[in-house]
């Protein structure tokens, strides 16, 4: 089969939105821009024996895929668009193709984005999407803008997808129902994509968690210049993953929930004077926003035990329990 | 060192244009569209074994992932703006990254794009680029469009880069100074970006020659619905491939003239009328540009020989020579 007509055959749906001028098959797309809009583009590229097993899913690699970019563009405040697609393969294999497609068109459906591009080639199997969005001029959400004062926010819970991961690998027992339901955290992440747009004109700062919060959290802090306090008490977290916090797996407990990556969850800073508007904003973005902390001054970021002491060392990005297990994102 | 060390390093430079609102360093870049445009997007991945051989000088490789992308958008008479790369590599090598972002970033700055995002992992080597063009509305180059009637045109010369592989691999013989001419056609080949722009509103559609004169020719055919007579005798070649065309060697220079692929020339089509529009757009672009044949109607593709008759069967893309040489872009 040829790259025409294998992209044609997975990759070419109708586009539904006047905006795609022109979709695939020609030597570049065409799209109109809205009105007063700036455009928003990301890329993420997965590699397996990386960032996925040989035998993962491929239904659930289609998901992850548009859904670690969705997040990006969330994390932005922006509404996602268009998305081009390169694949790389060791062989034909529709069968493949077919459940990965699948899984990220479902994805890209639920969000309105047209994938407008794509490249199929044959090598060691690697996806690659770049997801374009946008948002009105002046209105994106950025790492850099933080003040000290300012309430610091995650939403949903956090370390599901690297407890789910853990149990998987044997290194901590689960019960089976919680195992699917934390399991499906990690294979198929929700982008908080509806919440970043509220969030538009009530976060000072936003990022979203893929690689753990001190280590996100420390990016944002970085960017804006600023420190904070955050109150391991109030971090959310499935219950099981408490349990975990009040027994002798605490320290693994605690990586989980500081340190644990692809939750893709958001991260995000407010003014105090906008505790109403964030309500407002977890409500129209359909997921629980839990106030974990404050912005101070300085660089530093402090994470105080149950007893107010600063926990230390503090658990950062994926260094600790991602060092060999294939999955991280970064050349380390 | 890490991801964001790294990208620091080798893809961040400081935007040049106001249309950068927020480059690399975010969850996703902010890009402020010109009013009035249409945007282009296109994306090629090129893999280690496939594309180019493990020992490829990785500044060739920056250029040529660059310049493919940049001839995308110059067959769509698009101005080029803004990239986004993933590159994996199997190990930390700064000194591949750092060749390998020089050729990357002089072709691009000659071009007016800036790099906006970037994605760097461990894995298979393997490079990815994303590049988003604009054009004032309604004016980009399609592949449809083409009516009984119009020329057929080419740029530049057609299968040095084909002649060149097959003298890098001993299948032919070449004068070294030629070789060294030829060679740098493949390995470093110049997208026709200039030339693109000015056939907006002279060109009835264009496509680009990646993958030879008769495929790319074909698609542009096929996408407008009509077919073409081409005079052998027409086709722009080098001297050496001239020379071959009237030896023993006649068929294997054919199918470097008919098929041979990463040419990155322009095909395209204009009105008989437009005779001295095309002269002008050749001039404005800086490159010889060539009547090769005419838009008839019906759906097939004539290649007429020296005496006026028919070659059959007639080479199509790189099915024959490329078979095996782990050179194809496609899943075949």
């Amino acid at each position: 089969m040829d790259e025409f007509a294998l992209i044609a055959r997975h990759f070419t749906r109708a586009p539904r939105a006047g905006d795609v001028v022109l979709g695939i098959g020609d030597d570049a797309a065409i799209l109109a821009p809205a009105p007063g809009a700036e455009w928003l583009a990301t890329v993420d590229m997965m590699v397996e024996g990386r960032h996925f097993l040989a035998g993962a899913d491929p239904r659930h690699l289609g998901h992850k895929l548009m859904a670690v970019n969705l997040s990006d563009i969330a994390a932005m405040g922006g509404r996602p668009r268009f998305a081009l697609l390169a694949v790389a393969l060791p062989a034909d294999d529709e069968a493949w193709l077919t459940a990965f497609s699948h899984g990220l068109f479902a994805l890209a459906e639920a969000h309105g984005v047209d994938v407008v591009g794509g490249d199929t080639t044959r090598g060691p199997r690697n996806v690659c999407l770049t997801l374009l969005g946008d948002a009105p001029a002046g209105t994106a959400l950025r790492r850099a803008g933080a003040q000290a004062g300012d309430d610091v926010y995650v939403s949903g819970t956090l370390g599901d997808a690297m407890l789910a991961l853990a149990a998987i690998e044997g290194r901590t027992a689960l019960a089976a129902p919680v195992l699917a339901s934390l399991r499906a955290r990690l294979d198929a992440p929700t982008p908080r994509v509806a919440l970043g747009q509220a969030l538009r004109g009530v976060a000072s700062a936003a990022i979203d968690i893929s690689d753990g919060l001190t280590g996100d959290l420390g990016h944002l802090l970085e960017r804006s210049g600023v420190g904070a306090v955050v109150e391991l008490a109030s971090l959310p977290r499935c219950a099981a993953l408490d349990a975990k916090l009040r027994s002798a797996e605490r320290d693994a407990a605690l990586e989980c929930l500081l340190a644990g990556g692809d939750d893709y969850e958001l991260c995000f800073t407010a003014a105090a004077s906008r505790r109403d508007a964030v309500g407002a904003a977890s409500r129209t973005g359909g997921v629980a926003v839990t106030r974990i902390g404050r912005v101070v001054a300085g660089n530093a970021l402090l994470v105080h035990d149950e007893d107010g002491k600063p926990l230390a060392p503090l658990p950062r990005g994926f260094d600790h329990f991602r060092a060999g297990d294939g999955r991280s994102g970064a050349l380390r």
